[in-house]
């Protein structure tokens, strides 16, 4: 095969690097720190948004649009938002070009400077409920619960296709609420909207939880998140949902009369998860031949490749293949037929592997004659013969398996690497082998948690919610060796 | 009511802005020429994405994304390009903020300034030509049929909601081909693909044609155009579909091995619709009164008002619309019921009028009792009873109704108001009395062009295609009396 992809053992970064990129899912651009996300990626995308759009609805949000441009002023009216926000970004500050009096193309014209510099969006907290404001009067005009699928900025200098550009593409939810209970409640669900969604259809597993203070989103009171485990046992934040109390309500000095015609602060929350979950679902299920797509997302979950020896045969198959495209069609799956006649069938195999299709689907004679379809699943490797009859059921049926299997087989992987330790020399083995997820105690302090990831390069993932892991009560910090009020998860990560 | 709209007789701008805001389309926000579209508006930019989407998938596109920056050097490569477009634009000069030293808030740093400025994207041509360089090099790679849903942005100082703003959201359509004749095909079925949406949709009629070489877009060799007419005489452009030659590609040095073996440039198109569609939209139905949406893409396209004297007959009639309602949603209707009990039943007939719901029921005892439900259609008033067998069939009918009703509407105000004229007393005449559209000859020359635009605000809107409007052949200039080969048609523009 022309397109050799690094062995993840011998470079798991540029394996998955190879991989993005042969596959078709997206490459680099003529713009530092920005990405092109390909057609096969972004039909990706378009699937994960179109299930968590409708999740998003029927849990009672509107999509809504705001601007890319922050006035500056503006991130700085949140005080913990503008510390803790990385302040790399895109400035604009200037709004005209003009011929280059030398003649060479165009140069920025000084004249047109701004009066205040705008901020490409790295977040849209600020300019949201600066908005929001003018929206909100009394209780009557809560909740709002809005959803916004936009491209954010945050400049980056060292990049990774889909874990870390410049520009990405996103959700940010930006709720308001008359109670505390309210937004917590709100924080907790689209938390679980997530969780469902990384685990039923990402196949997924996630742990999740609470984040220490020091990992916190800047300017929420409570950020709970989902963490999943790569196959290199790095951790990979796949959601965050942030309870913000009425940080940003009195930033933007935002107050609506309560039921008890009283003048009050709005609460808040934020959520959202972006195309980085493309990079999290890469990372979790791929091999050195290829991706491996779960077939509840998958772009395309199944090709039909015709196999013939001479015209006659091809003739033949060609018929039968086009009768199966229609009646997979027909039942509603995204199947595909390759009949290109200038590459031999295991070329295209080769290639529907690197790209992940859940299911393939082979056609000759013989299998005409004997009245049924050669089918190889992705994810196992295994063969099966699927009669014709019955053919959509079948193939549903199996879909369904190799979804579920996925997810166990994600599952497995990851339980095997979750580690138990109460010393240190034990934390930093288990981070090495089996590496993934370390479970210790913490004595709770951020001195402590920056020595630990200075030491080891873990950071603490989250505080796992109690169903989650089981927890053994109180003990003694992993490094400091005092008390504990319970374990945390810890782990490196992407 | 509260909401009061400036009347369109009284001032016709007003009364568009009113409607926009008040109806929950849009608002202004706090960054100059840049918009929010509130839920409502973004609904129904969602349901006019999901049409055109579709479309563009069945013509076989898919969607991609490119970077949001362009590299200000690119802009210089193609000279008719840098030329012919409006300079004014985004321009990002640094990537760092920090804090201020002097304590207030955070400053541009300084030191973090860009080795090249980057252009928030105004279009894509140059990016996307710059990328297609690296994925084409025979006639096996040709053609790609790319679409991006994206967010562009074009520095405007006095901007009006949906017509004209700074930030605005769209598609545009990217493709490549092997020939001239392909690629002059795709610029027309694209042309197809928007008068299409544009009539059947929209119910807005449009005409069809060329532009005139000072109107075409800046790079194109040719640009077909969609153009609809505003009630108050002003036509606006609803969609273009650009043939742009050879021009990006040899701007980009897009070169491919074609059949014979032989290096040739790739041949091009691009084509888009904006958000400006929703500002068409509003101008082209509604009244006074507030907004008239038409069925296929309003966001709520049948709303259900309970009507009742006492807590009984609330109970009564609580029961019978929630079966109603729960049957039209069951048929696909987007459908919703306004049940709040705070305000009165003409407080919410006001309302749904306002926001251009195509049909309101209500619903009291008496009509239960009568087995039947009140309708009133929001285009023509009308009210018509709909006994409760059949409801959803009767109302998919009065659905298809309202949505032809809507377009033969408009239709005929725009044939009332094309005028053909001779002379330039009557061509002046026209555009005031019965305004809109004047069909006249043209002697060609772009001289002529500018003067007419000068002395009459007029421009050319396009050389209608000869099924789109009779043409009568030869004659002399509207303006100047020279020769001219035909008619063009001229109007007074958004
Ligand atoms: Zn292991
Ligand atoms: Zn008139």
């Amino acid at each position: 095969m022309s397109k050799a992809i690094t062995p993840r053992a011998q470079d798991y970064a540029q394996w998955y690097n190879d991989l993005v990129i042969k596959s078709g899912l997206a490459d680099y651009s003529a713009v530092r720190g920005c990405m092109v996300i390909k057609p096969y990626g972004y039909a990706l995308w378009e699937n994960m948004q179109a299930v968590l759009d409708k999740m998003f609805k029927e849990t009672g949000h509107q999509n809504a649009y705001f601007p890319l441009f922050i006035p500056k002023s503006f991130l700085s009216r949140e005080a913990a938002h503008v510390e803790g926000f990385a302040k790399e970004c895109a400035i604009v500050t200037h709004h005209r070009l003009k011929n280059d009096p030398e003649g060479k193309g165009v140069v920025v014209d000084p004249e047109a400077v701004l009066e205040e510099e705008l901020i490409v969006r790295p977040t849209s907290e600020t300019i949201i409920w600066n908005t929001y404001k003018t929206w909100i009067q009394s209780y009557r005009d809560l909740p709002i619960l809005i959803n916004q699928w936009a491209n954010v900025v945050r400049w980056e200098m060292r990049t990774r296709l889909f874990l870390r550009t410049a520009e990405f593409l996103w959700q940010e939810g930006h709720t308001a609420h008359a109670t505390a209970e309210e937004a917590m409640e709100e924080a907790r669900r689209m938390l679980d909207v997530y969780t469902r969604f990384a685990e039923s259809f990402m196949a997924l597993p996630v742990i999740r939880g609470v984040k220490s203070p020091a990992e916190r989103f800047a300017g929420a009171v409570e950020t709970f998140c989902i963490e999943a485990l790569m196959q290199d046992g790095k951790a990979l934040q796949a959601g965050t949902s942030h309870f913000l109390g009425q940080n940003f309500a009195r930033a933007f000095d935002v107050q609506f009369l309560n039921k008890n015609n009283e003048q009050e602060y709005v609460w808040a929350t934020s959520w959202g998860v972006s195309t980085r979950l493309i990079g999290a679902l890469v990372m979790a299920h791929s091999d050195d031949d290829g991706l491996k797509l779960p077939p509840r997302l998958a772009p395309i979950q199944v090709i039909i490749i015709p196999v013939y020896k001479n015209e006659t045969q091809r003739a033949t198959v060609h018929t039968q293949a086009l009768e199966i495209l229609q009646q997979l069609k027909k039942a509603g799956f995204r199947v595909q037929y390759d009949d290109a006649d200038h590459v031999r069938p295991g070329w295209k195999y080769a290639e529907y592997e690197l790209r992940g299709v859940p299911l393939r689907l082979s056609l000759g004679e013989r299998e005409i004659q004997q009245h049924q379809v050669e089918a190889v699943r992705r994810d196992t490797r295994e063969k099966l013969y699927l009669p014709f009859d019955q053919l959509p059921e079948k193939i549903g049926d199996l879909l369904d398996q190799i979804q579920q299997d996925m997810f166990h087989q994600a599952k497995n992987f990851r339980d095997q690497h979750i580690t138990s330790v109460d010393n240190w020399d034990d934390f930093l083995r288990a981070l090495e082998e089996p590496g993934g997820f370390v479970y210790a105690h913490w004595d709770g302090t951020p001195e402590t948690e920056i020595r630990i990831k200075e030491l080891s390069k873990a950071t603490i993932r989250c505080i796992p919610f109690p169903e989650q892991l089981p927890d053994d009560g109180p003990g003694n910090c992993v490094l400091t060796g005092k008390p504990s009020a319970r374990r945390v998860l810890f782990a490196r990560a992407y």
